[in-house]
């Protein structure tokens, strides 16, 4: 699952990030977000919603993006 | 970018997803990983591996993975 800062709401990790970048001779960077990525195996992948609005992200704040990778049905 | 905790490393917040999912009664759950998803917009992207290298991921203990979405060249 791919969790993100939700557009409008602030991403001080991301910030952090955009101001560190040109410190270390980085230009040309912008836009930064950072979220979480979170992986795992499950048997039933309509567990997969619920999992994310109950404990992996914050429905408030956060949005989330549910991928099946390879062995997902 | 997505950055994934080294197999074989400690992933603490991995281990207390996979405690808490059955708790809330979520069944079959393993293998979780809890990594990190930066997003940016970059002019270079032959940057981006030195970026990762030197402040976004620990490569010590982390892996990481560039994916190039719409608009990179």
């Amino acid at each position: 699952m791919l969790i993100r800062p939700k557009a409008g709401i602030l991403d001080p990790q991301g910030a952090a990030v955009e101001r560190a970048l040109p410190a270390l001779g980085f230009a040309g960077v912008g836009n930064v977000h950072v979220g979480r990525l979170v992986e795992l195996d499950v048997e039933d992948e309509a567990q997969l919603q619920p999992m994310c609005e109950r404990l992996l992200a914050n429905p408030l704040v956060e949005d989330y993006e549910v991928q099946l990778l390879d062995g997902g049905v």
